[in-house]
Protein backbone atom coordinates (compact mmCIF):
# COMPACT_ATOMS: atom_id res chain seq x y z
CA UNK A 1 0.00 0.00 0.00
CA UNK A 2 1.07 3.80 -0.63
CA UNK A 3 -0.35 6.44 0.87
CA UNK A 4 -0.22 9.93 0.53
CA UNK A 5 -1.00 12.70 3.75
CA UNK A 6 -1.67 16.00 2.60
CA UNK A 7 -1.92 18.70 5.83
CA UNK A 8 -4.48 21.04 3.87
CA UNK A 9 -3.18 24.57 4.02
CA UNK A 10 -3.65 27.62 1.14
CA UNK A 11 0.44 29.55 2.62
CA UNK A 12 1.67 26.05 3.47
CA UNK A 13 0.29 22.62 2.62
CA UNK A 14 2.23 19.53 3.80
CA UNK A 15 2.65 16.29 2.00
CA UNK A 16 4.35 13.08 2.64
CA UNK A 17 4.02 9.95 1.00
CA UNK A 18 4.84 6.67 2.83
CA UNK A 19 4.68 2.94 0.76
CA UNK A 20 3.96 -0.30 3.42
CA UNK A 21 5.51 -3.17 1.78
CA UNK A 22 6.56 -4.82 4.98
CA UNK A 23 7.41 -1.89 7.58
CA UNK A 24 6.30 1.80 6.15
CA UNK A 25 9.15 4.00 4.28
CA UNK A 26 9.35 7.53 3.77
CA UNK A 27 8.63 7.79 0.08
CA UNK A 28 9.05 11.19 -0.85
CA UNK A 29 7.75 14.14 1.47
CA UNK A 30 7.81 18.24 1.28
CA UNK A 31 5.95 21.25 1.74
CA UNK A 32 3.33 23.34 -1.32
CA UNK A 33 3.89 27.13 -0.62
CA UNK A 34 1.50 29.78 -2.44
CA UNK A 35 2.84 33.70 -1.80
CA UNK A 36 0.21 35.46 0.40
CA UNK A 37 0.97 38.25 -1.96
CA UNK A 38 -0.55 36.91 -4.53
CA UNK A 39 -4.66 37.24 -5.37
CA UNK A 40 -6.42 34.18 -3.52
CA UNK A 41 -7.71 32.66 -6.87
CA UNK A 42 -4.48 32.74 -8.48
CA UNK A 43 -2.99 30.92 -5.24
CA UNK A 44 -5.91 28.31 -5.05
CA UNK A 45 -5.21 27.44 -8.69
CA UNK A 46 -1.71 27.51 -7.94
CA UNK A 47 -2.37 25.06 -5.38
CA UNK A 48 -5.15 22.62 -7.60
CA UNK A 49 -2.02 22.39 -10.13
CA UNK A 50 0.76 21.15 -7.80
CA UNK A 51 -1.80 18.36 -5.96
CA UNK A 52 -2.77 17.82 -9.36
CA UNK A 53 0.77 17.09 -10.63
CA UNK A 54 1.94 15.17 -7.64
CA UNK A 55 -0.67 12.83 -7.64
CA UNK A 56 -0.23 12.07 -11.48
CA UNK A 57 3.46 11.75 -10.63
CA UNK A 58 3.26 9.35 -7.28
CA UNK A 59 -0.31 7.64 -8.16
CA UNK A 60 -0.32 6.70 -4.26
CA UNK A 61 -3.22 3.89 -3.51
CA UNK A 62 -5.15 6.10 -1.21
CA UNK A 63 -5.04 9.65 -0.37
CA UNK A 64 -5.27 11.17 3.39
CA UNK A 65 -6.14 14.87 3.94
CA UNK A 66 -6.98 15.77 7.75
CA UNK A 67 -10.17 16.32 8.71
CA UNK A 68 -10.50 19.49 10.36
CA UNK A 69 -12.96 20.57 12.84
CA UNK A 70 -12.10 23.19 15.18
CA UNK A 71 -10.28 26.36 14.49
CA UNK A 72 -9.35 28.88 16.27
CA UNK A 73 -10.90 31.44 14.13
CA UNK A 74 -13.48 31.26 10.87
CA UNK A 75 -10.67 32.60 8.95
CA UNK A 76 -8.45 30.06 9.54
CA UNK A 77 -11.18 27.30 9.25
CA UNK A 78 -12.38 29.34 5.50
CA UNK A 79 -8.81 28.71 4.16
CA UNK A 80 -8.38 25.75 5.45
CA UNK A 81 -11.10 24.38 4.09
CA UNK A 82 -10.62 25.86 0.79
CA UNK A 83 -6.89 23.87 0.69
CA UNK A 84 -8.79 21.04 1.73
CA UNK A 85 -11.48 21.00 -0.84
CA UNK A 86 -9.29 21.18 -3.81
CA UNK A 87 -7.43 18.41 -2.14
CA UNK A 88 -10.34 15.87 -1.72
CA UNK A 89 -11.54 16.64 -5.02
CA UNK A 90 -8.18 15.93 -6.75
CA UNK A 91 -8.06 12.48 -4.98
CA UNK A 92 -10.97 11.79 -5.64
CA UNK A 93 -10.61 13.00 -9.17
CA UNK A 94 -7.40 10.92 -9.83
CA UNK A 95 -9.65 7.98 -8.36
CA UNK A 96 -7.58 7.54 -5.38
CA UNK A 97 -9.34 6.10 -2.35
CA UNK A 98 -9.44 9.00 0.25
CA UNK A 99 -9.71 9.29 3.85
CA UNK A 100 -10.04 11.63 6.59
CA UNK A 101 -8.58 12.00 10.11
CA UNK A 102 -8.94 14.09 12.75
CA UNK A 103 -5.78 15.73 14.15
CA UNK A 104 -6.56 13.55 17.09
CA UNK A 105 -7.21 10.44 15.66
CA UNK A 106 -3.69 10.69 13.78
CA UNK A 107 -2.34 11.31 17.73
CA UNK A 108 -4.17 8.72 18.87
CA UNK A 109 -2.95 6.18 16.32
CA UNK A 110 0.54 7.59 15.73
CA UNK A 111 1.80 8.42 19.50
CA UNK A 112 -0.77 6.68 21.38
CA UNK A 113 -3.14 9.52 22.80
CA UNK A 114 -4.95 12.42 21.60
CA UNK A 115 -3.05 15.10 23.37
CA UNK A 116 0.46 14.14 22.18
CA UNK A 117 2.32 17.36 21.48
CA UNK A 118 3.68 18.30 17.97
CA UNK A 119 7.48 17.00 18.73
CA UNK A 120 6.00 14.22 19.73
CA UNK A 121 4.12 13.59 17.00
CA UNK A 122 7.09 14.02 14.80
CA UNK A 123 9.16 12.21 17.48
CA UNK A 124 6.59 8.78 16.76
CA UNK A 125 6.93 9.71 12.99
CA UNK A 126 11.23 9.36 12.98
CA UNK A 127 10.82 6.12 14.75
CA UNK A 128 7.97 4.54 13.28
CA UNK A 129 9.75 5.27 9.23
CA UNK A 130 13.59 5.02 10.67
CA UNK A 131 14.12 8.37 9.88
CA UNK A 132 18.01 9.54 11.02
CA UNK A 133 16.55 13.32 11.85
CA UNK A 134 13.37 14.66 12.99
CA UNK A 135 10.72 15.20 10.26
CA UNK A 136 10.30 18.69 9.72
CA UNK A 137 8.62 21.72 9.08
CA UNK A 138 5.34 20.77 11.05
CA UNK A 139 3.71 20.22 8.00
CA UNK A 140 5.53 17.96 6.57
CA UNK A 141 5.63 15.54 9.97
CA UNK A 142 1.70 16.26 10.04
CA UNK A 143 1.07 14.63 6.80
CA UNK A 144 3.24 11.72 7.43
CA UNK A 145 1.70 10.73 10.62
CA UNK A 146 -1.84 11.36 8.60
CA UNK A 147 0.06 8.46 6.13
CA UNK A 148 1.30 6.68 8.84
CA UNK A 149 -2.28 6.87 10.83
CA UNK A 150 -4.24 5.64 7.47
CA UNK A 151 -1.74 2.22 7.37
CA UNK A 152 -2.14 1.69 11.30
CA UNK A 153 -6.24 2.41 11.42
CA UNK A 154 -7.61 2.12 8.30
CA UNK A 155 -7.25 -1.91 8.12
CA UNK A 156 -9.15 -1.77 11.48
CA UNK A 157 -11.71 0.52 10.02
CA UNK A 158 -12.02 -1.49 6.83
CA UNK A 159 -13.14 -4.75 9.12
CA UNK A 160 -15.41 -2.42 11.25
CA UNK A 161 -17.25 -1.42 7.96
CA UNK A 162 -17.33 -5.33 6.69
CA UNK A 163 -18.31 -6.51 10.60
CA UNK A 164 -21.23 -3.87 10.52
CA UNK A 165 -22.49 -4.69 6.53
CA UNK A 166 -22.33 -8.39 7.94
CA UNK A 167 -24.46 -7.77 10.78
CA UNK A 168 -26.81 -5.74 8.66
CA UNK A 169 -27.07 -8.46 6.51
CA UNK A 170 -27.70 -11.06 8.87
CA UNK A 171 -30.14 -8.91 11.05
CA UNK A 172 -32.16 -9.12 7.53
CA UNK B 1 -20.05 42.77 -19.59
CA UNK B 2 -20.83 39.29 -18.30
CA UNK B 3 -20.99 37.99 -14.76
CA UNK B 4 -21.43 35.04 -13.43
CA UNK B 5 -21.80 35.08 -9.23
CA UNK B 6 -21.68 31.91 -7.29
CA UNK B 7 -23.53 31.34 -3.82
CA UNK B 8 -20.92 28.50 -2.72
CA UNK B 9 -21.73 25.57 -0.96
CA UNK B 10 -21.20 21.52 -1.39
CA UNK B 11 -24.93 20.47 -0.85
CA UNK B 12 -26.19 23.38 -3.30
CA UNK B 13 -24.33 25.78 -4.95
CA UNK B 14 -26.17 28.89 -6.43
CA UNK B 15 -25.09 30.56 -9.59
CA UNK B 16 -26.18 32.98 -12.17
CA UNK B 17 -25.47 35.01 -14.84
CA UNK B 18 -26.24 38.81 -15.74
CA UNK B 19 -25.05 40.65 -19.01
CA UNK B 20 -24.31 43.93 -18.89
CA UNK B 21 -24.89 45.91 -22.38
CA UNK B 22 -27.00 48.49 -21.00
CA UNK B 23 -29.49 47.36 -18.18
CA UNK B 24 -28.68 44.56 -16.80
CA UNK B 25 -30.38 40.93 -17.94
CA UNK B 26 -30.55 37.38 -16.59
CA UNK B 27 -28.93 35.45 -18.86
CA UNK B 28 -28.85 31.69 -16.56
CA UNK B 29 -29.17 30.97 -13.57
CA UNK B 30 -29.64 27.53 -11.22
CA UNK B 31 -28.44 25.48 -8.91
CA UNK B 32 -25.56 22.66 -8.44
CA UNK B 33 -27.01 19.97 -6.11
CA UNK B 34 -24.69 17.08 -4.58
CA UNK B 35 -26.04 13.80 -2.48
CA UNK B 36 -25.48 14.22 1.06
CA UNK B 37 -25.57 10.58 0.95
CA UNK B 38 -21.95 10.28 -1.70
CA UNK B 39 -18.57 10.76 0.24
CA UNK B 40 -17.24 14.01 0.14
CA UNK B 41 -14.67 13.61 -2.19
CA UNK B 42 -16.63 12.58 -4.58
CA UNK B 43 -18.86 15.41 -3.89
CA UNK B 44 -16.85 18.01 -4.41
CA UNK B 45 -14.74 16.25 -7.55
CA UNK B 46 -18.61 16.56 -9.00
CA UNK B 47 -18.75 19.69 -7.82
CA UNK B 48 -15.62 20.91 -9.34
CA UNK B 49 -16.62 19.24 -13.10
CA UNK B 50 -20.33 20.73 -12.96
CA UNK B 51 -18.39 24.63 -12.11
CA UNK B 52 -15.59 24.09 -14.94
CA UNK B 53 -18.62 22.91 -17.11
CA UNK B 54 -20.14 25.94 -16.51
CA UNK B 55 -17.53 28.60 -16.52
CA UNK B 56 -16.62 26.76 -20.36
CA UNK B 57 -20.65 27.00 -21.35
CA UNK B 58 -20.69 30.71 -20.19
CA UNK B 59 -17.02 31.97 -20.58
CA UNK B 60 -17.71 35.18 -18.33
CA UNK B 61 -15.77 38.53 -18.47
CA UNK B 62 -15.85 38.13 -14.40
CA UNK B 63 -16.84 35.35 -11.83
CA UNK B 64 -17.91 36.70 -8.10
CA UNK B 65 -17.74 34.31 -5.20
CA UNK B 66 -19.59 35.24 -2.04
CA UNK B 67 -16.54 35.59 0.83
CA UNK B 68 -18.03 34.29 3.79
CA UNK B 69 -16.27 35.39 7.48
CA UNK B 70 -18.85 34.41 10.14
CA UNK B 71 -20.55 30.94 10.29
CA UNK B 72 -22.70 29.73 12.99
CA UNK B 73 -20.59 26.67 13.02
CA UNK B 74 -17.28 25.89 12.11
CA UNK B 75 -18.41 22.70 10.21
CA UNK B 76 -20.65 24.99 7.87
CA UNK B 77 -17.73 26.98 7.71
CA UNK B 78 -15.06 24.21 6.45
CA UNK B 79 -17.79 23.30 3.75
CA UNK B 80 -18.42 26.35 2.46
CA UNK B 81 -14.64 26.96 2.82
CA UNK B 82 -14.43 23.76 0.28
CA UNK B 83 -16.77 24.97 -1.99
CA UNK B 84 -15.59 28.78 -2.67
CA UNK B 85 -11.82 27.52 -3.53
CA UNK B 86 -13.29 24.91 -6.13
CA UNK B 87 -15.32 28.02 -7.19
CA UNK B 88 -12.35 30.12 -6.71
CA UNK B 89 -9.73 28.26 -8.30
CA UNK B 90 -11.94 27.08 -11.40
CA UNK B 91 -12.59 30.66 -11.87
CA UNK B 92 -8.82 31.65 -11.90
CA UNK B 93 -7.85 28.15 -14.29
CA UNK B 94 -10.37 29.74 -16.95
CA UNK B 95 -8.68 33.08 -17.34
CA UNK B 96 -11.26 35.21 -15.36
CA UNK B 97 -11.18 37.93 -13.32
CA UNK B 98 -12.63 36.91 -10.05
CA UNK B 99 -14.00 39.32 -7.36
CA UNK B 100 -15.56 38.38 -3.78
CA UNK B 101 -17.87 40.31 -1.64
CA UNK B 102 -19.30 39.59 2.16
CA UNK B 103 -23.12 39.14 2.15
CA UNK B 104 -23.89 42.87 4.00
CA UNK B 105 -21.52 44.15 0.79
CA UNK B 106 -23.71 42.41 -1.51
CA UNK B 107 -26.83 43.93 0.75
CA UNK B 108 -25.26 47.51 0.62
CA UNK B 109 -25.06 47.43 -3.31
CA UNK B 110 -28.31 45.70 -4.21
CA UNK B 111 -30.72 46.35 -1.34
CA UNK B 112 -29.02 49.75 -0.15
CA UNK B 113 -28.08 48.86 3.29
CA UNK B 114 -26.24 45.81 5.05
CA UNK B 115 -29.09 44.27 7.25
CA UNK B 116 -31.94 43.74 4.39
CA UNK B 117 -33.48 40.53 4.74
CA UNK B 118 -33.55 37.78 1.83
CA UNK B 119 -36.74 38.59 0.60
CA UNK B 120 -35.72 41.98 0.21
CA UNK B 121 -32.66 41.12 -1.21
CA UNK B 122 -34.69 38.64 -3.89
CA UNK B 123 -37.34 41.59 -4.93
CA UNK B 124 -34.43 44.48 -5.37
CA UNK B 125 -33.05 41.43 -7.86
CA UNK B 126 -36.15 40.91 -9.46
CA UNK B 127 -36.74 44.74 -10.23
CA UNK B 128 -33.19 45.02 -11.12
CA UNK B 129 -33.24 42.51 -13.70
CA UNK B 130 -36.99 42.52 -14.69
CA UNK B 131 -38.10 39.88 -13.78
CA UNK B 132 -41.83 38.59 -13.77
CA UNK B 133 -41.67 36.16 -10.45
CA UNK B 134 -38.96 36.62 -7.98
CA UNK B 135 -35.99 34.81 -8.09
CA UNK B 136 -35.96 31.68 -6.21
CA UNK B 137 -34.73 29.61 -4.62
CA UNK B 138 -32.58 31.80 -2.01
CA UNK B 139 -29.59 30.18 -3.56
CA UNK B 140 -30.06 31.54 -7.14
CA UNK B 141 -31.27 34.71 -5.83
CA UNK B 142 -28.23 35.23 -3.78
CA UNK B 143 -25.82 34.31 -6.87
CA UNK B 144 -27.85 36.62 -9.00
CA UNK B 145 -27.31 39.83 -6.14
CA UNK B 146 -23.55 38.84 -6.42
CA UNK B 147 -23.31 39.47 -10.17
CA UNK B 148 -25.32 42.21 -9.92
CA UNK B 149 -23.26 44.18 -6.65
CA UNK B 150 -20.13 43.51 -8.71
CA UNK B 151 -21.54 45.43 -11.71
CA UNK B 152 -22.84 48.10 -9.37
CA UNK B 153 -19.38 48.31 -6.99
CA UNK B 154 -16.64 46.83 -9.39
CA UNK B 155 -16.37 49.88 -11.71
CA UNK B 156 -16.40 52.23 -8.17
CA UNK B 157 -13.27 49.67 -6.58
CA UNK B 158 -11.72 49.72 -9.85
CA UNK B 159 -11.80 53.33 -10.10
CA UNK B 160 -10.20 53.63 -6.42
CA UNK B 161 -7.63 51.07 -7.03
CA UNK B 162 -6.59 53.06 -10.38
CA UNK B 163 -6.72 56.60 -7.74
CA UNK B 164 -4.64 54.64 -5.53
CA UNK B 165 -1.71 53.27 -7.47
CA UNK B 166 -1.83 57.03 -9.15
CA UNK B 167 -1.45 58.57 -5.62
CA UNK B 168 1.01 56.13 -4.73
CA UNK B 169 3.24 56.70 -8.40
CA UNK B 170 2.60 60.58 -7.36
CA UNK B 171 4.24 60.34 -4.10
CA UNK B 172 7.01 58.30 -5.39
Amino acid sequence: MFVLGIDPGVSRCGFGAVTADGSPRLRTAGVITTAPSDPLPQRLALLQRELRALLAELEPDAVVVERVFFQTNVRTAMSVGQASGLALAAAAEAGCDVAQYTANEVKHAVAGYGGATKRQVQQMVQVQLGLAELPSPPDVADALALALCHLTVGPRLAKVALQVQRDAEAAR
